[in-house]
Parts: structure tokens; sequence; C-alpha cells
């Protein structure tokens, strides 16, 4: 299924930025990052678990913001992109 | 139905800081503000098509990407959130 992951940190400091690089690495192992702070993951049950295991432990939750939302297996029609999708190639291939 | 609008602009100049400013705004008209670039809207297909005709009136989509996730009507367990609520509280209610 197709599980969506936001993540609101504060990038003003070092360790906001090495956060969400953290996040980033973790969640392109499942999918991409389509913008800044938001990335695509193709997960069965087992990996929502782990996947949410590992984001908790990197996320300092007295000052970020972590969200899950669960798109299911039809995912194809359920999301629309206008603008620009370059940025974030480096880090896994974009969906169109 | 919930969509779910995600946006990602450079706020390093003030034209992006101000494009996020006037995105925020017409989206809380629909829903609230749950990430500093994340909006979730409550919106009929009217609505959906009013949107983001707003949105594509105020984005640069030379420089800024736009997304838009239907989650469908019952999205309640489809939304999962971790860490910090506050932030953004002025332009909305934020959902528990």
């Amino acid at each position: 299924m197709l599980v969506l992951v936001t993540y609101d940190v504060s990038t003003q400091d070092e360790g906001g930025k090495k956060r969400l690089r953290k996040v980033a690495k973790e969640c392109v192992n499942y999918g991409q990052r389509v913008q800044n702070s938001v990335f695509e993951c193709i997960l069965d049950a087992s990996q929502v678990l782990i996947l949410k295991d590992k984001l908790l432990s990197i996320i300092d939750t007295e000052q970020d913001s972590l969200r899950f939302y669960y798109l299911g297996n039809n995912y194809t029609n359920k999301v629309e992109h206008f603008g620009v999708k370059e940025g974030y190639e480096a880090e896994g291939v974009l969906m169109v």
C-alpha cells in the first residue's frame, strides 16, 4: 500500500537538518521523496510497523511532527501533481 | 472527502514565503494546516476544482511543487500522528 509520510522539523538548527536527512534515508529505502518533507513509501503491514519504529527513534517528539497517511493499494488515481518535480532525484526516482 | 494538499516552496526568498502564506490562507478556508506545508481540507468534488484553480493561480509552477492526495470520505483511520501538534493554531484548529 501507499503510505505517505510527512515530517515537519525545524531545519534552522543542525540537529533538525540531521534528523530530516535520517528520516529521508529510511523512507527512500521504501519509496521516494516527492517534496522536501513528504515521502511516498510502498509498504506492507509489517513494513509499516518497522518504518514507524525506525522513524520514531529518529525524530524529536518534543519538537517535530510526523504524520502517516494510508492511501491503500489502489492509489494511482489518488495522487495529483502540479509544478516542478525536480529536486530530490539524488535520493529516489520521482513519480510522474 | 479529505484532500491532503502538500506544497513545497523555497521560503528563502520573500516571494516564496508570500506564496506559502497565500496557499495556507486558501486551504484553511476548507480545513486546517497540520504541518508547515501540509494542509488537510474537507472538500466536495466542486470545491476540489475551485481550490485547485485558486492554488494554481498562486503558485509558481517553475519553482514550486504542489500535490493533492485524495483520501476519500472514510479517512479517520487513514491518518496517524506523532510528536508535536502545536504551531499552526493561529490558522486553524489542529486535528487530534
